[in-house]
């Protein structure tokens, strides 16, 4: 398909894209060159996945960069790596651009692994800016002569870690340039007083009518005879109004960091004269470029938001089509099913309040917030504040769930432990993600079990479906007593279908599935110990195993703290071996709770035989990006692998 | 001793404390009772030690804030609790002062736990205002009426959650007060061009040259004959500029906060005033309160930071006498012997820089910072922030050490993982408060273990004496080949005198050290693996072991990971017991990690007979506040119960 067709774009030649062809371009080149990218990376994305909304909004930025710094002598620091697809065409990767995020093909985000461009790897927002001060400090204390270049957006300027940094850096006054691509959301709309503020600099000038003010004095000062110091005087008042009154990014003057903008993010030439311009001063300086998520493409300049991470999709002619046909799920993802359960129970329990940090579209909670809007908050990207305000609501009176990705929970570990849980609030974390995903090492959700677990008064629980999932988060809002995580994997939900009414369980209790209740273990019997998502990998295992003359006995062991000791007293002096399976890492987690529990019966019971314990759960390594069911194989946790595991333990 | 007489004051009756009282005092009366309540405070903090600085300085907003609020029912919210002195001797604890961070006695911190006026738990820094905003959305929820106050310091103001809140709530404006107390420094000084712009705020009205100009002007028109509606005109412009241009808080008005001050602190009136004045006003309200750490009392006032926190001096008549004879330290600490390994290391490795976040004097690492400043960053209570950064460091060529306490590191768990670890970059971590503290649960440092040994790439190293602590660090900085954290208690370090020349080691050898080297295991003979600190326990074990009959064999386990994974096959091989020994927490920690291990080996050896392995750690809870030889008794870990325990073992 001709994408430069499809558009109306001049059907130029191709150009071989690499940062030294851009310094050799003119203009008008660069500006064809920018409708071309945005037809490619249509094209590209509407096949493999991905980032589009992003990517279409900061391609002449992407252009600017590489026209006017020297990469990868000058470090492109790049703030959450998915809005680097431009950059990683014109640096050598557009031919395998179609093997974005497939396994062994481009990773989603920059990595340093996979080009010498990518300065540093990112995945996580907010982290820019701290980064770029370490290489500043480094390039000068090494006497190097580079320059270093943060690419940051406004909803990454909201996380914590950017503002420390960006008070840091107006102290030390390295000189380094913070490129804000400001495009007035985040993954979902932006929140916060910055931002607001941000969105104030661009409507006006604020002391726009104390001027015209001025301006009509000066006028009417014309008709009188005046001494010429005063017009010298006045002029004095106007020119230091400008410098210092009209300054748009006054807040970032009063932190030390010197503002220029706002720039036409679209405008090629603009960009790149802002970039000059600050190329060579002293000291740190911010370019605020005003950019629009999904521009170029109808559909997603509609709908950034949906477009913000899309599976593969159709790609539509721009005109007069205006509907696009993304693929619908097939089943329910547990995001969803999280959801809907949240709904469910804040219509009976008034106390129930919603809390995501700016991941309600992927958490699915933005149909939370639509439905009940005065118990939805989205704070930004601010896991850190997200989980303390929750403490504080817990210790108020209220029931305040926090939807959070694995991987970002990480982000407020201090929080849950010193806030959360050294008072024992009732605070609900509902871990999405929890597991392996496609994106790669940045946003694999398995340490979860391991640092949760590790937290004095936290209970630590994983469903093996969807009406599971929905009867945990029912019980603990009728039983609210102290912490509780519920972690489920970026999947689509097992058994969601048809009506779930809601049930309250003995959260404490695991569930025997095959047999249904026994406590007899006849020799070689082995009996599997599965947590969450991995439940449903045993359970498909059994009939090879049947096959192979093996017998598992099946535990859906939901909770892994505390961890169900009748249950565990039973299978460990009665049986011979158990397997544990868990998605996520074998240090610390599940497998390693269960070895920490025979340790103490041991003690208890010195007489006695236990059982032998295997543990099956991902090694100590990073997992690289790929569909989640190619990196359960090679993790181990796949259907086959557990089956042969088994049958050469036995 | 009558601190009234030494300290020149009105020998006035003690007055009966509570907050009903202040409310019927005069001003006269408060200001006496800020005098008795600061001599009340230098009597007691100098028997029990505790933090004077920050105490003296809060006196009058305290007296204030229990003056206008009505406490418990408005909700006085307090960031880092260790400023509550004064709270607490006001809130019916004055009588207890004096079992202050004594065992049982009254925490050093706020905590509902011990009073009803403390409405919530506060140990680290930057807390206070999510908690408010949490406090203040569940208020509205409920229909409820009071106030909700957060005390926060402008070192406390520097950290990312505290940025994070304050910008959430400049976008939700939600009724509450933030108290700023504003001595300009954190801990240790302050940085960052937030604070230096606060800095700014009270030298001078940023705009005043202009207005002055303006005054200029209008006196000049004076002289010549004038349109009225240009004076109007004139008059318009100056109120417009006095009103937005002059506000010295423009940066929070920016962000959607209502700024009021700065106020003087010490002025009891002033500051009811200013609290009587924003009390039932909507919206967000900020009130910045200028102070002096360590008012009224001389030494502390010439040094705060020093006396930020002490441990039991001397109280030395103001005047005349200028020194304080502060008890010297018998033997150095290890946050002592750190800094001066780092500080050796950084003269022949001119690569090595240092990183603190505010945490300069507590770890010792000021001296480094006076000795090579060039290489010396402390980026304020910014742990975010300085991991990050370090990863832009090493990405850079250089190494940094980053020195954090272990429950400090918590808050940058994601930066380590994401920023460090994914890229194997070489980030050395010096763990200080790594195991029990006398500050309580928020500061007791017994996770660490757990949450970095799950990380992939890293090594986790603890060194049993001051020796091993500078040889781990200095093979590091000669080896650098990925991150690596050295964890080690807040104690004086175990045989710290003498020459300690650097000598290269095996990091991934454990020491054998008695007997210095065996592979016999006589039936009975347990193994102990002690980890870090608890070398030192095992070893005082060891005679009295021996007086029972058992002759232990005890190993420094001084890598927790890796393991020494030739020394774990021959003990759990050949031995009968092992026992590991750890001051960390047991869930996830160092034993488990043995536990783990033996699992593996276990699989590939089916038919030997391992060792039995028992775990000596904390407890799955949250361990009180008492001097650290009382906690490790309590948590089974002082040589009494390793003794005991061992006995009963065998």
């Amino acid at each position: 398909m001709n994408m430069s067709t499809l558009l109306n774009l001049p059907n130029f030649v191709e150009l071989a894209l690499s940062p030294e062809q851009l310094k050799r371009m003119s203009l008008s080149e660069l500006e064809a060159l920018s409708a071309q990218l945005r037809a490619d990376l249509i094209s590209s994305v509407s096949k493999t996945g991905g980032h589009l909304a992003s990517n279409l909004g900061i391609v002449e930025i992407t252009l600017a960069l590489h026209r006017v710094f020297d990469s990868p002598k000058d470090k492109l620091v790049w703030d959450v790596g998915h809005q680097t697809y431009i950059h990683k065409m014109l640096t050598g990767r557009k031919e395998r651009f179609d093997t974005l995020r497939q396994y062994k093909g481009l990773a989603g985000f920059v990595t340093p692994l996979e080009s010498e461009h990518d300065s540093f790897v990112a995945g996580h927002s907010s982290t820019s800016i701290s980064l770029a001060v370490g290489m500043a400090i480094a390039r000068d204390q090494l006497a190097e002569k580079h320059k270093v270049v943060a690419i940051i957006g406004d909803g990454g300027l909201t996380g914590g870690m950017a503002l420390e940094a960006l008070n840091h850096l107006g102290h030390i006054q390295k000189d380094m340039i913070i490129v804000l691509n400001d495009n007035e959301m985040s993954i979902s709309e932006n929140l916060g007083g910055f931002s607001q503020y941000m969105k104030r600099i661009k409507e006006t000038f604020f002391y726009k009518d104390i001027k015209e003010k001025l301006d009509l004095i000066e006028g009417e000062l014309d008709e009188v005879k005046l001494e010429p110091q005063i017009w010298d005087l006045i002029s004095t008042v106007k020119k230091q109004a400008r410098n210092r009154i009209e300054t748009p990014g006054i807040v970032f003057e009063k932190l030390g960091i010197n503002y220029s903008g706002p720039i036409d993010g679209h405008d090629v030439k603009a960009v790149v004269d802002a970039f000059e311009r600050v190329k060579d001063l002293s000291g740190p300086q911010l370019v605020h470029v005003i950019t629009q998520k999904g521009k170029g493409y109808g559909p997603a300049e509609a709908d950034a938001i949906k477009y913000h991470g899309v599976s593969a999709f159709t790609p539509e002619k721009v005109e007069p089509a205006p509907v696009v046909a993304e693929a619908k799920p097939k089943a329910k993802t547990y995001s969803q099913i999280f959801t809907e359960a949240l709904i469910d129970i804040a219509r009976i329990n008034e106390k129930l309040v919603a809390i995501t940090p700016a991941t309600a579209e992927g958490s699915g909670l933005v149909q939370f917030g639509k439905e009940i809007p005065e118990r939805f908050f989205d704070v930004a990207i601010c896991e850190q504040h997200a989980v303390t305000m929750a403490a504080g609501l817990a210790k108020s009176g209220l029931l305040p769930v926090v939807s959070i990705y694995s991987t970002f929970l990480q982000r407020a570990f201090d929080q849950v432990i010193h806030d959360v849980a050294i008072l024992n609030l009732p605070v609900i974390f509902g871990i999405d993600r929890g597991g392996l995903v496609e994106d790669g090492e940045t946003h694999q959700g398995v340490f979860d079990i391991s640092y949760m677990r590790s937290i004095p008064n936290m209970r630590v629980f994983a469903p093996r479906n969807a009406q599971e999932l929905r009867n945990i988060i029912y019980t603990l809002s009728v039983e609210p007593k102290g912490p509780a995580a519920v972690r489920f994997p970026r999947d689509k939900a097992i058994d969601a279908s048809g009506e779930m009414p809601f049930e309250k369980i003995d959260l404490t209790k695991w569930e025997w599935l095959t047999p249904s209740q026994d406590t007899t273990f006849p020799d070689k019997r082995p009996v599997l110990l599965a947590y969450g998502a991995m439940v449903d990998v045993a359970m498909n295992c059994k009939a090879e195993l049947l096959n192979s003359g093996i017998d598992p006995v099946i535990i859906n062991a939901r909770s892994c703290k505390p961890m169900d000791v009748e249950c565990l007293n039973n299978v460990l002096q009665n049986a011979s071996k158990v397997i544990t399976l868990e998605e996520g890492a074998l240090t610390g987690g599940f497998g390693s709770g269960v070895l920490e529990y025979a340790m103490t019966l041991r003690l208890s019971k010195p007489k006695s035989k236990l059982a032998e314990i295997a543990c099956l759960g991902i090694a100590d390594n990073f997992v690289e990006h790929g569909a989640r069911n190619i990196l359960l194989q090679n993790c181990g946790l796949s259907k086959d692998r557990v089956v042969e595991f088994v049958r050469n333990y036995i």
